[in-house]
């Protein structure tokens, strides 16, 4: 399984793609962070985090976008901005038929190191570990991204709690497939599915 | 000048179109809402907005798309999603090549009633005076779309708070012109620019 994880931000969107390997392991397929320029009119930086975060998800085709769950009591001088970049990464995901989950901070923490109370450095030392890289992932939001998709990997099964596709009943989910269907001719630039 | 109001919300968005005519005066040309099952997982209501959202701005190819500024102090129950579809409708505009203004609730009531202190009901019932509309429109959110299409018309002129265009600087400008111009091309369903 191959998930794209997405730290979302107006300024630095952080992008990371794993890959599940046999026994718990994990690869890093790629990793970064899309950016806008601060100077332009908030529509115009929202339009280009959508074709930055468009471009991943086209050139890497991940089974499954894991975005950061953002809460509104966070930081309230950028909360807006990170909420809206949030919901163009689930709609660039949905609009490909990519499932789309969502994990909080704490869960994160809790995949990763084992505890929901880690600290950020000691997430990112253990993202480093896990999946065999010689340098931290820079800048944070990178490295956070990264952490995101390990923890759709490893996730409680059973739990899924960000696995927000698996709430619906069979018949949102047949509804959901023939969306997707009737869309993936005609939408441009949709990633062929033949590689699943 | 035709201009696109849009009260934002997930689960009931509000759009409503607004031609200026001489004279200080303005014609309806369609209002609505577009909407979502809140029975869906949060990346396919999202998709269903932004999907509606487009489909309005391709029918009716306004000149100019006025969004409600929302704030982060606003319902936390409801702000996430209506700052995700916020986004949503700058990104729908700007993907087109359309400016987006943004006001906020003051300034509509400013503009509609001439006191940022009027209750909801004043606004709407000066927008069905204002528009000549035998009754208010319904729902709230559609009526709300419509006073934000208005207030975009009938903005203080050298104010031009929510034109964030604007803050442009000329090389901005240029840059956004260029880029808006390489995308109309490759943009399936662009609409034409004939019109303008």
């Amino acid at each position: 399984m191959r998930v794209l994880g997405v730290d979302p931000g107006l300024t630095r969107c952080g992008v990371g793609v794993v890959d599940s390997l046999p026994g718990r392991k994990a690869r890093m397929v790629d990793v970064g962070v899309v950016r806008s320029e601060p100077e332009l009119s908030v529509d115009l930086r929202l339009l280009r985090v959508a074709e930055g975060l468009e471009e991943w998800l086209e050139r890497t085709v991940p089974d499954v976008v894991a975005v950061e769950r953002v809460f509104a009591q966070n930081n309230r001088g950028t909360v807006m901005g990170t909420a809206q970049v949030a919901g163009l990464a689930m709609v660039a995901a949905a609009r490909r038929g990519v499932p789309v989950a969502m994990h909080t901070p704490s869960e994160v923490k809790a995949a990763v190191t084992g505890s929901g109370r880690a600290d950020k450095e000691q997430v990112q030392r253990m993202i480093a570990r896990i999946l065999g890289l010689a340098e931290l992932p820079r800048p944070a939001d990178a490295a956070d991204a990264l952490a995101l998709a390990v923890t759709h990997l490893w996730r409680p099964s059973g739990a899924l709690q960000g696995g927000e596709r698996n709430e619906l009943t069979p018949a949102q989910r047949a509804w959901a497939a023939a969306e997707r269907t009737a869309r993936t001719s005609s939408h441009r630039g949709a990633p062929s599915r033949a590689r699943r």
